[in-house]
């Protein structure tokens, strides 16, 4: 947020709304036009900030984040937005999303002398812009993006700019809202909702936005993809909020068609259709309105239930689950059901919640998932498990069916679901599904690429 | 709980399971069979235990409480369960519910000199309980119960044995379940579901519910109400959990009924029918099935909102609102909308909700709601703002439509409320909206009835 | 304090100077002249208070307490002041002292249907002042006074009013000091000095002051004690700071005449007189300045040791000592010291001083203590151990010299440490040295006489 | 710490026995061989650290560090040890200490594209060990520091080794000790007294200790000074722990000393010599010994006062002193006091603690000051105040004595400071009393020289 007296207050808010997009950490970093201060800490934005904190921020630039690791460890030295000092002077950053090539570049740069405090790929990248050589180029901002391979979205804030980017793919959303003569920047329009902006644009895809108190200034940069693109198809079947609006189109709105055309490819015979809270209740709202199958309400959730808690003893995890969620005993028992799922990824909590189902005197639960299996490893900044741990991975539908202990089991089509949403196909990357990743990964990349277990030599 | 080596652990969780019924304070006495211990503190559950705590409670019985004050004000003194000493021995107690009569038997015993540590009513009863000419009755607990009045779900912890008391109106509901060979009594079901105890009755209105090494023993008290009863509807329509039975039926299902009841007391023209979150959601269901008009996703809920949070200033306290509901502007705009509320109380926080939505470019707002106009105060543990606030207190319906700023308003009438429940109409209790009182309440009460602000004359 | 607008923030302040005196628990109850609050908890001074909650207490009167157990277990019901409500309005009430007729009083009250919520000896105080005979007395409190006997030092807080009470053998120090139109009373001269009042007079042993709008009203009762008393002497030797004046003395020129009277009894040959820090630094200066061997520092301690520490293992448990203290090698190595300490209680941690000594070098060690060997318990407000513990019960002081492994051990006489004191010898209570104890205590007693263990019947 | 088990525990210890040098921050890094973790943070080392914290540190080899910043704000990230990864692998560093050339340095290196997290001068050393130029060289450490130019006692922790430094000057202390088969390296005595670790030897000005499975080995660097040194005299008159040994000597030995040359040099008719706590007290049983005039107590401290305390107003700052330290009043009324303090910075506590002494009655106050008066600010680790607050810098010691408003005043003269400590003079640094710096300082320095408020280009 750039120019409103508030703006550390307000960017907290914002982060306080996009808090379902990262709870190991949180941070803010303000400028009051000559220097930057930070705060940043590990857990949620309400455990990490107090009102003397937002006291010691206030100023009129800010720039915040809520970070769950996809690279790197979840530790202190990690969370974001990250600090540096360099010959250009201050420079905070945010980066959502997963670079494939911080680990060759940072091997790089180590060699050339560099020393790095993070073991995220986000710190590569104030190397490449603090390096003289590329301070020389007439761009040199768009001279260092254009090393950069992955995804990101980055907001960069310095004395007296907030600098925001976005990949020339756009694997991650990022917007621009106006508050009065402030403006905002978000990865989700339900950050500019809750301090009442009024939204702009999105960034565009290779877009570099830069906004000082002159205003508002883009330009370009990035190869030309030809018409390609990389929009992370599953921000609208999972990660981002229902209110939002991401890629030009309302992600209730596309969940719901996506449970519409479940229930047209997937049809049953059953008496209710039960979403399984919270995620699936838009396209579990599609089904039944496609199928004519009436909705029901299966699940209560626990609101309390955000935070870790004290168990009796281990075996007792396995109620974890059920303090999150509580069947509707009445309301399921004797029912033959249609449960709708957004996805499947381990497998476990799911099967869990289809046997508390049974338990409560379900008569058939036919699943119907409003997205394919998913089969494949993101390294665009979704932190699936290991690809080992996915359901789908080695495992027919059928056997999945079997491992849930379902009556039946359908997923959405790849096609079905490219055809809710609103870009042509080949602007979204669907490559935990499909496997065909927009951008060629040169190595096999993990969480913890950056993090070196063996002893080098020292003189 | 009494009879497991993990008593304290699963009464945590059963209290996790009930924090909706009270956020101020919580609370949990234990007996190893000769002595009792407690810890109690103002907060969540979450907030008042840790490891350490839970295990200097493990003990084979325990009693807990989550408490919202009806009477006494909200500070540490009052946290229950109490912790008495007699010459009895001691004595743990958790009441649920409000004694109409609390403050003249207060009046009294003071004038015979009793001293009082808590502003709570429920303190009195331990000293009515401690008098020795009650103690030389053949029955003193019975005894000292006849001399209660109002609404009181009590539980009882001596060193030896656990006893569950229901007042003979049977205002709140209490049960008892099993797990092995332990018992459990709880306000609600979801309680032992959580712990995966099972249901095996509730306790009745007027009994003694006697659970010691020897197992469970019972006995009736009180005038009998000649087939009257006091039961609280309002638990039905918003208090209780979805996933809970009380009063022998679910819920989920009664809610659902009163929205079907709704749809064919007051039809409405529209394109959607859009529930409030959360606990309109069942009425919703049954408003969309009776009145076939889709069932839409109005709001998205935060689910990180459970705690106070820091403003940047005063005025944004109307965020509060958007802070834990979000509107899905898309799904909306342009559209009829029958908006389906379970209440409406002070209607401030409902009137934000339909601008909220009207901002969002509904066309037309239609709001439902699946209860009577609340008009009158509750007495026995519902903690309704002072009268004057309630939004329909001295206003017509077309007033309060007015007020929400809506195009149509109706409510669900008394009879068909009552139509949605299992036992017969006068066994409920429906005094906030009916003014009839199943008690006579000879006093005028008031919340903070036992806190005197007067000098009194000490020699 | 009574009449002051800050009382509260005073009355922290005193507590934090008189922290010495108990680090249990600490509390504050204040009254805005028509209604007491109260804030009490674990721990100490800076843990139980923060600037929220003093703003809360901010009224014009106020008492507060530390404690230490000598009556009761260390948990959170006990904490004092202790805030009760009876007939006459309500009551704070903070004791220091023990009553040695509390358990049977208890029995009484309990037998009579009164209920306890601490374990500690005061609450019965404000049964008997509850009861209505006693109200309906010319003088209540003064009848109830005459029913206790022990050691009390009260404060006791009316809306409108403050009293002080001091019992008639006078065990525990009390006095009354100004600070411009304000009364403060403490335990200590210590706590006027910091909040700036100005000493006025001791409250002196059998009198009640009254502390009103209208200023300072003082009354007698109890029994003539006939020219004897029970001033605790070893607040003089050790439990006072020496910055405080009680019982008309000067607490540091008393330990500095029995370290001059220590000299002249038990003299020795040496090099250097170390003082054991902190208490024996007073007694140490006036055992150089009589023998003329000159004073040395044998130890620093650490500023920093005041809470718990984390330690890798149980084992280091012994490193606690050395934690607290550093023995300074070089400035003992090669010497005969003179080792002077307060009083011996356990004899452990002496010994353990005594071995750091030894391993840095010393040659001899003559320990010389300034007060007799503890040999009874105290039943008037001191917490020493449960007698078997104490070194010196069974032992000759041969015997214990040799436990400590020092080369001579001399203790200071009985008639020797009365005649550095200023009131004679018959005015104080010397119990823990002598065993002659000022008021009969007719039952055995120990610090958890008011828990039972027992299980009582309840029909 | 290499080579125990226990080292993080242990380290923990240790820096709680150094807590008195550092109390902004604490940190820990451990190495298990192949990796290294660290934990830091703002507050003391209670305050940092807890149990599991510790569990996650238990490693072999370790290092800590408690911080008083000298450079770089007192900020999160400044907090040490600090962590870097380079092409060499990983390093913790920990420095005591302060550089003269780090501006300089630092503007280099950003020149050539570094970038640098902290404002501490301490992480350029890691930028130029990193240089790949660097590693090439035969002994890149020793060509490391080379380049440093100022006071440094360094820890490096690599995975498999720890490396002490002292700059060719020793400004600052440093020992390494001995606990079974690890090695412990510590900036005084008292920490390895406090493990119970054997002291072995200072690390020599000019060495180079690497500790490693293999045993310790040792190198030297740096240009040799001639026989001329830089120990931090002001060390042994008022920073390091009494019971410590640096330079080869006891500090309290050499305060004592320092005191018995003040009574030469200064004497003074009195009745009591009156150390000021704590630091004096060394040097005021010098002074009374050499003196004849006994040595009394006028103040008690506050062992509770560690802490930062809840004023009821600003205007009570002036409390803290008082809070701090009481004056023993009857100890001193009416008597001609000698009162010794170590040092005098801004003179603003010590004209409190003088008017403490007069407002208790003392008749006369000369005082005496155990080093002379400072003048100069120091480039090497003691955070002086900026010199305009520095009492002595324009005034005469007569004017110190009135603004003091004491009877007499005397300083210990250069030289007699000097005859009271071991080494020739000219190995010591008296630069704050002298204004002879042992190097020289090309630039103006001050505690914020590496944070920049002007706005630098980026394009």
């Amino acid at each position: 947020m750039f120019g409103h007296p508030d703006a550390a207050a307000l960017t907290h808010l914002g982060l306080f709304a996009l808090q379902h997009r990262g709870r190991e950490s949180a941070g803010i970093c303000t400028s009051d036009g000559t220097r930057l201060v930070r705060h940043a800490g590990m857990g949620l934005v309400n455990d990490v900030f107090d009102g003397a904190c937002l006291e010691r921020l206030r100023n009129p630039a800010a720039i915040g984040h809520v970070r769950y690791s996809t690279t790197g460890s979840c530790v202190d030295a990690n969370a974001q937005p990250l600090l540096f000092e360099y010959a250009g002077g201050q420079v905070g950053i945010a980066h959502n999303g997963n670079l494939v090539n911080a680990a060759k570049l940072r091997r790089q740069y180590e060699e050339h002398g560099c020393i790095f405090r993070t073991s995220c790929d986000t710190e590569v990248i104030v190397h490449l812009l603090a390096k003289p050589a590329h301070q020389r180029k007439p761009d040199p901002l768009v001279h260092v993006l254009n090393h950069l391979q992955g995804a990101y979205s980055l907001l960069l804030l310095f004395p007296d700019r907030l600098v925001a980017v976005r990949d020339p793919l756009g694997f991650r959303p990022l917007c621009v809202g106006r508050l009065g003569d402030a403006y905002v920047v978000a990865s989700e329009t339900c950050a500019l909702d809750i301090v009442d902006a009024e939204y702009v644009r999105d960034v565009v895809p290779g877009e570099i936005v830069t906004i000082t108190a002159a205003g508002l200034d883009s330009r370009r940069f990035g190869d030309d993809p030809g018409g390609r693109g990389g929009a992370c198809v599953f921000e609208h079947v999972y990660f981002a909020d229902p209110s939002s609006n991401i890629y030009g189109q309302n992600v209730h709105i596309a969940r719901e068609k996506m449970g519409r055309a479940l229930a047209r490819e997937a049809p049953a015979e059953a008496d209710l259709v039960i979403p399984v809270p919270n995620c699936a209740r838009c396209a579990g709202i599609g089904y039944a309105q496609e199928s004519g199958i009436p909705l029901g309400r299966g699940f209560t959730t626990n609101h309390f239930a955000g935070r870790s808690f004290i168990m009796p003893d281990q075996r007792s995890r396995d109620r974890e689950v059920r303090m999150k969620l509580r069947v509707i005993k009445d309301a399921v028992a004797g029912k033959r059901l249609v449960v709708v799922e957004d996805s499947v990824v381990r497998g476990t909590t799911t099967r869990g919640k289809m046997g508390a189902l049974r338990r409560a005197g379900a008569t058939e639960i036919h699943l119907r998932v409003a997205s394919p299996p998913i089969r494949h490893p993101c390294f665009f900044g979704i932190d699936f498990p290991d690809p080992s741990e996915l359901v789908a991975l080695h495992r027919s539908v059928e056997d999945v069916r079997a491992f849930l202990e379902v009556d039946s089991l359908y997923y959405l089509s790849l096609e079905g679901m490219l055809s809710c949403v609103k870009m042509p196909p080949d602007k979204y990357c669907t490559a935990c599904f499909s496997g065909r990743y927009p951008v060629e990964v040169s190595e096999p990349l993990d969480k913890f690429v950056l993090e070196r277990r063996n002893v080098r030599m020292f003189q």
